[in-house]
C-alpha cells in the first residue's frame, strides 16, 4: 500500500520547511517506506490564486489522502480582508472540514537546547509535557455569534458583539478518551484545565472528564483552573505530564508551554480525527520576515512528519529514526540561526534538511 | 474628612494579612491620616455564619464606605456547594454590585527579589508592567448561559453547556480610556490583547480600542493576539508597559504575568469603578494550608492599601511612604518564609507588619 500525503505548504516559510520534511520522507523510500505526495494550495497563496483561502479542491485532496503535511498560513498584507477571506480561516476551516478534534502539542526541551529557554535551566531541563487541545468546538465555532444592538441589560440600545462558548457531551467525551489514552502511554498523569468556578461550559467539561476518568483507573486525574495553570506552567512546568483542555484555553496554554522550551522552531504538532487521520504541522507561524531566505529551521516540520508516521500510520520505527536523526544533527551537525551557538556550523533551511537526511543514512 | 474603609478579611489567611494592612494604615494616623475601619463578612466565612457568601449588609457597608480593603476568599471544603453558594461567587458578586470594571494588576520585580523568579534574572530584572483587566463584562457575566439539550448541529439531542462572551461599546470604551490614561502616566505604551482572528467580540474590542486611541496620540498603541501574548510574556516581558484586555484573557494573562516575578506574596491589585471608588486586594489567594499560622506574607495587602491611598484618595505621599517602608524592609528587615533567603532574619505575618510600621516611623 502506498501512503498518500497531501502537502499544503501555505504562506511565508511554509514552502521551504515542508520541502525539507518531504525530502526526509523521500529518503526513507530506499528503506521501504512506500509514500507519495500531492501538493495543494492553502492560506494566503490560495486566496491570491483562487480568491479563497481554503479552496474546495484542497479539502477534496485532503479527504482523498491518508494524511496532511502542513506548513504555515498567514500573510500580514491580507489582514485587512473580510475575516472569512483571511489566510487563518483556512486552518480553522480545514480542522472543521476534516473533523480534526484532537490536537497534540508536545513541549519538550532537547538537552542540547536547554539554554534556549528564558527560564532557569533547572526549571526546564528534561521538560516533556503534552498538551491535548480540543480543536473543533468551544467558542471557536459556537453559534450564535456576531454584532447586534443590545436588547437588554444596562447597555440596551447600543452596539455589542458576542460569541458562544459551547461543548456537547460527545465532544468532551471523545477528547477525554484521547487524552487519557495518551497519558496511559506516557507518565500516567492527566491534568484537565477549565474555569469551572465561572463558566457553565467548563463545569460540564469537568463533570464529563471526571466521568470518563472512571474508565482509566491507571491514570491519575487532576483538575486545575486555567489562570492557575498559566502560573503553574511557569512555577514548576515539570509537575505536568499530559494536560487536556478546550479549544480556547488550549490555544493560550499550548503557546505558553511551547515558549517554555525557548525553541519553537523545534516543536511539531498533530491534529487527528476519530480514525487517526491527521494534519501535521509545526507550531510556529509563517514568519514572513524570513520567508524565501533559506533561514527558517525545518526541524519542527520534519518532526511533524515523524508524528505522522507514528500516529496515523503506526510506523513507530520510521518515526524514531527521524527523531534520532534530528537529535544527532542537534548534537553534532550544523544549525540554523534560531538555535545556532558558538562552536556550531551555521547552515540554512535546505542545509538542515540535508543534514537530517545524511544522519538517517548513517544510522 | 474621615476616610471610611470597609475591611473584608474573608477566608484562610485573609484575616491575618488584612490586620497587618490595617495596622500600617493606623500607624499613619499620627501623621495626619484620618481613617476609620469597619469589618464585614465575605466568602466562606459569610456562608458559614449567614448562609450566603455575599450578604446584603456586606454590599451595603461597601456602598456606605469610601473604599474596600479585601483579603481573600476560597475554602476547598465548600467546593462541593452549588456554584452560587461558593466563596468565589462573593468576589464576582461584589465586583458587579459595585461596578468595579477596571482591574489594575501591576507585575513588578523588586531588585531584592529578582532571584525569586523561575525566569533568568536578565529577562526579569527591573520588570514593571501593568495589566488593566476589564472586570464586569465578557463571558464572566454574559447571558444566556447554562445547560440544555442541543437543538441543532451534529450533537442535536444530547446534553450541552454554553456561555456567552459579550461586550457592549460603552464597556470597551471606558476600560480603554482607563488604560490609555494609565499608559500616559507610565511608559506611554499600550498593548491591547484580543483574539480578533477568531472571536467577533474581540474584533469589536480591537475596533473600539483603536477608535479611542485616536484621542491619545501620545500613547503608542499596539494589538496582540492572546496566544502570542502568552508567549511574549515569557520571551521578553520587558517589551510591555501597559496591557489592556477583557475579563477572561485578563484573568489568565495577569496570573501568568504575576508569576514572572516569582513572588506573588508581593503583588497588590485595585478594582475601580467610574468614580475611583475601589476594592483593594492582594493577587494571591486564601492559602488555607498556612492559614492562622502566622506564616503568610502581608506585603501584597499592605501594598494594596498603598494603592488605595493613591487611586481612590489621591494621597500619593502616604502611598509612597508605605511603598518605601516595604522596600526598606525588603532591603534590611526580616522576611516571611516565601521570600526568605540565607542571611535574612525570618519572621511571621505580624512581625512583617511590625517591621513595616517601624520602617514608617524611621522615615
Ligand atoms: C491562526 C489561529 C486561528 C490558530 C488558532 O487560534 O487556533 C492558531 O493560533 C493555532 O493555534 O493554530
Ligand atoms: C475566583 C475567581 C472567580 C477570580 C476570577 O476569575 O476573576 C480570580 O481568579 C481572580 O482573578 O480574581
Amino acid at each position: 500500500m502506498t501512503l498518500k500525503i497531501a502537502v499544503m505548504p501555505g504562506d511565508g516559510i511554509g514552502p521551504e520547511i515542508t520541502a525539507q520534511a518531504v525530502k526526509v520522507l523521500e529518503a526513507l523510500k530506499s528503506d521501504g517506506l512506500n509514500i507519495e505526495f500531492e501538493h495543494a494550495l492553502i492560506g494566503g497563496v490560495a486566496y491570491r490564486e483562487k480568491g479563497i483561502p481554503l479552496p474546495e479542491e484542497t479539502v477534496a485532496l485532503a479527504k482523498a489522502s491518508d494524511a496532511v503535511l502542513f506548513g504555515a498560513v498567514g500573510d500580514f498584507s491580507l489582514d485587512t480582508l473580510p475575516r472569512h477571506l483571511r489566510p487563518e480561516q483556512a486552518i480553522l476551516g480545514i480542522r472543521k472540514a476534516l473533523n480534526l478534534f484532537a490536537n497534540f502539542r508536545p513541549a519538550m526541551v532537547y538537552e542540547e537546547l536547554a539554554d534556549a529557554s528564558t527560564l532557569r535551566p533547572e526549571v526546564v531541563a528534561g521538560l516533556d509535557i503534552l498538551i491535548v487541545r480540543e480543536l473543533t468546538g468551544d467558542i471557536y465555532f459556537g453559534t450564535p455569534r456576531g454584532n447586534r444592538i443590545a436588547e437588554d441589560g444596562p447597555f440596551k440600545g447600543e452596539r455589542e458583539a458576542f460569541d458562544t462558548m459551547r461543548y456537547a457531551e460527545t465532544e468532551i467525551r471523545r477528547i477525554a478518551h484521547v487524552a487519557f489514552q495518551a497519558a496511559q502511554k506516557r507518565g500516567g498523569k492527566l491534568c484537565s484545565v477549565d474555569k469551572a468556578n465561572v463558566l457553565e461550559t467548563t463545569q460540564f467539561w469537568r463533570d464529563i472528564v471526571t466521568e470518563v476518568g472512571k474508565e482509566y483507573t491507571d491514570v491519575e486525574l487532576s483538575h486545575m483552573y486555567v489562570d492557575n495553570c498559566a502560573m503553574q506552567l511557569l512555577k514548576n512546568p515539570k509537575q505536568f505530564d499530559v494536560i487536556v483542555t478546550g479549544n480556547l484555553f488550549g490555544d493560550i496554554l499550548s503557546d505558553e508551554a511551547s515558549m517554555l522550551t525557548g525553541s519553537i522552531g523545534m516543536l511539531p504538532s498533530a491534529s487527528l480525527n476519530e480514525s487517526n487521520f491527521g494534519l501535521y504541522e509545526p507550531i510556529h507561524g509563517s514568519a514572513p520576515d524570513i520567508a524565501g531566505k533559506d533561514l527558517a529551521n525545518p526541524m519542527a516540520t520534519v518532526l511533524s512528519a515523524a508524528m505522522m508516521l507514528r500516529y496515523t500510520f503506526g510506523l513507530e520505527d520510521y518515526a524514531v529514526r527521524i527523531e534520532n536523526a534530528v537529535k544527532s544533527v542537534l548534537a553534532t551537525g550544523p544549525r540554523t540561526g534560531d538555535i545556532w551557538r558558538d562552536g556550531k556550523v551555521r547552515t540554512g533551511t535546505a542545509g538542515m534538511g540535508d543534514a537530517i537526511v545524511a544522519a538517517l543514512a548513517k544510522q
